[in-house]
């Protein structure tokens, strides 16, 4: 197949399926996601991500309609169906349907799931960012469907020929549309501490572990936007796109200061995910 | 009918509609909502409504799939289908279809419509109210899909066994999960500020109107926690309830020291809406 959408068991084309209009991510965005590429069949950090959907949804009261282990027995069984060698899974649990009415409904969740050929591209390439400011809600911890800020800073990126666009809350940089940022600075990494203005991102932990067996200094420490222009390096991380570097930011050339920090983290994560994704 | 859904031309019962799963609605809640009472098949203000949906749909790109003329003309239509003499007429336009990506998609926006039987009800009961924190996003200004907050809000508030929930930002009122809020105090209006942090409701702006018209001195100010619990009376306004005003916050007895202003001003509001809702 070309690509794949699921619903509730119901498989088909992404373009074929049709989901109740009584779906509360429908028109309260009433729901939680996730997302993860796939290499060989094999999704990459799969267990890592449902525990996060898991999470996330416990904490908005939300029941996933399938335990852990199957949803992760869907997840490769449909990757299988999906033509090409890199794809995108995205994975999705709304509060489950009914009458419009805000207050929560009975029953259980409703899983969503679409798969389609991309792939993670050249991580070594570098690439322009922008910012705007954070207007976003006060759960950013949470993954959820609200992303209509998301959307806006996505699209005000792509109108500036951008990659990302970097959120800036109060003066303090947090994270981008769909990625967290980090600067290498006098070889130490600094990142945005994972309150609620930030998603713990998975690639992020990585880069945080794997900086840290190197011995890079890592501090979980608000930065300004001020420091992200004077920053050795940039560095964009999401599940999709691994570890990416800015060259300019506003317009203004940045970072390019340390190769070799940069070099060893975006090698480290994409080899990670290589090794992982290959068939043994 | 015992009630309708509509989508994009498609007609049934609400439970009956189907609706794409590359609706950016369903993955982004990326759309703009709003909604009527209609009384004897007579929409009530569905001008104003109708105006403020396109105002919505340009702040954020969105493409409306009709004029105002053929949207009031379709809901009017649609309404004539639906059982019983009072109903609530909920309207959204998502910014579009396709496959799942943050940038704006191409084409016009999708329009869906939901009908059901439901009364105003006894606008003079008086009713219990709670606070909750206000974590919502910077755009609330717009009314848009992305309402988990208002949600979580309105979970709240049914577990208190309250009839709405006021939300708090930095010990500041701002408007209630889906109403607007007010006090009387001294003799006089005093609500938030039509700023980013509220949706300035029709039936506000028409309290604001009744209460100028009857001499009632009106201030758009912020005002604090503290003050609700001090008021002479609370009053909070919607399209679907009118005004009511509460007997307990947070459990704690409030109100009460104004009877003829609030009498007043919700004996205003309603008899408008009977009037205007009444076959000539």
């Amino acid at each position: 197949m070309k690509n794949l959408g699921y619903y509730n068991g119901k498989i088909g084309e992404i373009e074929e399926i049709s989901i109740p209009m009584t779906d509360r991510a429908f028109y309260f965005g009433d729901g939680v996601y996730d997302a993860v590429m796939c290499r060989n069949n094999i999704p990459y950090l799969l267990c890592e991500h449902i525990n996060r959907l898991y999470e996330n949804c416990h904490l908005l009261g939300i029941t996933v309609p399938k335990t852990k282990e199957e949803l992760s027995h869907i997840i490769k069984e449909l990757c299988k169906r999906v033509d090409g060698n890199e794809k995108f899974v995205y994975f999705h649990v709304s509060r489950g349907s009914g009458i419009r009415d805000h207050a929560f409904c009975e029953g259980n969740g409703n899983l969503c799931i679409m798969i389609k050929p991309q792939n993670v591209g050249d991580v070594y390439e570098k690439v322009d960012l922008c910012t705007t400011n954070d207007y976003r809600y006060g759960y950013c911890n949470i993954k959820t469907l609200n992303l209509l800020p998301s959307v806006l800073a996505a699209q005000l990126s792509k109108d500036n020929k951008c990659e990302e666009a970097i959120f800036i809350r109060d003066g303090y940089v947090t994270e981008c549309s769909h990625s967290n940022v980090s600067i290498l600075k006098n070889g130490e990494l600094i990142t945005a501490p994972a309150d609620r203005h930030i998603l713990p991102g998975v690639t992020r932990a990585h880069l945080i572990k794997k900086a840290k067996e190197a011995g890079i200094l890592v501090r979980e420490e608000k930065y300004t936007e001020k420091e992200l222009f004077e920053a050795d390096e940039i560095l964009i991380s999401s599940s999709s796109k691994m570890i990416k570097s800015a060259k300019r930011l506003n317009g203004k050339s940045v970072g390019g200061k340390d190769f070799k920090n940069l070099t060893y983290l975006q090698c480290a994560i994409y080899s990670d995910y290589l090794t992982n994704t290959t068939i043994k």
